[in-house]
């Protein structure tokens, strides 16, 4: 039968993207792969989850397998609270959504709020997944500026200015994809103009607890409460295989992501969401992530380290204090997509850093590079290999 | 600021539903819940689960906790195709997805086909959690006529010779909220009927291992398999707080199901689908699901004894061989709303049938009733307060 013509107008929105391929690729035998953007499995605490399974089962027994609140395992919600005020984040454990992980709080705020061609207002580039979420619900995305300091307030404003906007997205530490982070005065000045225009955000903020260097910095959230869905994930520091996500935002909001959610898939697994309220009121990630983070700084600075010697001296890039991706940027009009082919050939993967706009024009002299996934000596080789063919390519043009 | 002015069209459609009043009422203290529709803790298998737990750490390590395939997880899948073939239904392993419980599979289908206005065809009445999947999608419902045993078949005739339907709606076995299932020669004519009209079915069949006499039927996907997207969960025999379900179908569908997936919550847990494969694979639900059937067997005869008993000669209602739920229907024009109120203020409480019903206007009559969450006694001395409410009901009138 015509299963195309059964096919809803939105789902030509979500046609197989060039970055499934690229991903399928990295996976070969033999293949560095800089492409990802998942923990090192060393990071996950194997001998904590055995003890967590134990205390989940012997603690709440038969109710951690049951159907339970769609809002969320009330426990879980309660640890959030203490988890987020040490982040600067008030909230009641009744303002808490369990999500999915961080995606399906992507999925839901754009379920509620996007109608077809509504104007969702976006940092360029910005984190793939989020595309992937909103694009069922067909917007219309209008790129706002960046630097190396992350979204440029005044773009924000313009684009608040002239547009109608449903809500800004943004990643405000370590980004993905360029590892930026947004200095504490933008952060002020973003609060600032959000109030002025009534304009919500959704703060997405995955990677935030993995900083390597400097001190953590508040939240937009923390400033203006009233305009920020802020959206946090266990899945980098504690394990992604768990998919427990959680956000926080003003009440009429709250309570339709909740409907939302229910039509979704009805609630977060009740038992992996039994495990992270334990891992969280247990304490164990005070102790855990120090460990995360001794195992990924040396990988950054070997990464930053190989870039110096080896990346052609036309070529810049981010430096972050934490988080796990490199962005980097040839000269205007360098082709990555040539020297992805290349590389690949050679047994190195990246991302191409194209996919990461929506406008499908831009972006085409940046790529990402990963540094969770290998050993320091690994980084280095790869990058090494990259660096020659980025020097190929640089005097083939 | 002005958070309804921000909702997307959809978002109406999901307006807080009567029935989660309902439920909410119905988790007061000392009241006998005859409304929900979920297992009783009593038959998770909690040593089974502390063994897996176990075995899962030790066999899969790491992996268990790393995102992984949005299709789902491979041991998985691979023991899904047996636990299939012994349905019937022949899938290889590429052919499954995993979803996040059945509510993941309403919401994937709907999301992939529906665009505003298409019309679904449903049975009246049909299962309220598949309407709250599709509503954001904003179909529109056609109705067709069931009776003791289901769907009539000449009703879905009919509507597809007259309707341009994206796809028809089923649950065919222990159907919620009927209890009711096709038999065989039904589910033959809707085969065919289905391939005369080139049309699409989604099979939901979440009970049809809960089978308390008789034998076991085919699916209508193992005459049809061209026409129709199967859907299963492991959350009425294994545990309803895994959230693990699973969907076989079409290529061309499956593909779409999978990029939708990937954009609504990246994949179900890693950790409970090895659970779940550890589950089928060890052939645990051999075991285990004769303890399930024994446990509810004893619940269901009790409940309709009862009803027997103390309900109104003018009540009518299912004896299904299997499922969660009876469906009592009074005379035409008795209002269980009615009687609804004066239940719960006797402690008991059940779910007016009108919710299940597309149409507004319909099911005013009718009444479902779980019988899997209380013991024997209990369930009689419900059903003895709830006949008396009825007949006073039709006293009064």
């Amino acid at each position: 039968m015509d299963y195309q013509n059964l096919l809803a107008e939105r789902t030509e929105g979500m046609a197989a993207s060039a970055i499934r391929e690229i991903l399928k690729v990295v996976s070969l035998p033999g293949m560095i792969s800089l492409a990802g953007g998942i923990p090192a499995p060393q990071s996950f605490p194997m001998e904590i989850i055995e003890e967590l399974t134990s205390v989940v089962l012997h603690k709440y027994g038969s109710r951690a397998f049951q159907y339970d609140l769609t809002e969320g395992f009330m426990p879980l919600r309660s640890a959030l609270v203490d988890h987020l005020k040490q982040k600067g984040i008030a909230a009641t454990s009744d303002q808490i959504i369990i999500s999915s992980g961080s995606q399906g709080a992507l999925d839901a705020i754009g379920k509620i709020l996007i109608s077809k061609g509504d104007k969702i207002a976006v940092e360029s580039p910005t984190y793939l997944g989020a595309l992937q979420a909103f694009n069922p619900y067909e917007p219309t995305y209008i790129g706002m500026e960046t630097d190396d300091d992350g979204l440029i307030p005044e773009s924000l404003d313009e684009v608040l200015k002239h547009h109608k906007i449903k809500f800004v997205y943004l990643v405000p530490t370590f980004q993905n994809p360029t590892g930026r982070t947004l200095p504490l005065e933008r952060r002020k000045q973003i609060a600032e103009i959000l109030k002025r225009h009534d304009a919500l955000l959704f703060e997405d903020d995955p990677y935030g607890d993995l900083r390597y260097q400097g001190t953590s910095l508040p939240s937009i959230q923390s400033m203006a409460p009233d305009h920020v869905v802020y959206a946090g994930t266990l899945s980098k520091v504690f394990a992604p295989g768990l998919r427990v996500g959680y956000l926080i935002g003003p009440d009429l909001i709250r309570d339709w992501l909740v409907l939302s959610k229910q039509g979704v898939d009805l609630q977060t697994s009740t038992f992996t969401q039994a495990l992270a309220a334990e891992y969280l009121a247990g304490g164990y990630l005070k102790d855990h992530l120090p460990r995360i983070i001794e195992l990924y700084r040396p990988r950054q600075q070997a990464m930053l380290n190989a870039m110096e010697t080896h990346f052609p001296k036309e070529f810049n890039w981010s430096r972050p204090q934490g988080g796990m991706f490199i962005w980097a940027e040839g000269p205007s009009g360098f082709d990555l997509d040539s020297a992805y082919k290349k590389a690949i050939q050679r047994n190195v993967a990246f991302v191409p850093g194209r996919y990461f706009f929506a406008q499908s024009d831009a972006g085409l002299e940046t790529m990402r590079l990963n540094f969770t996934m290998f050993e320091e000596q690994t980084l280095v080789n790869a990058i090494a290999v990259l660096g020659q063919v980025l020097h190929e390519e640089l005097c083939s043009n």
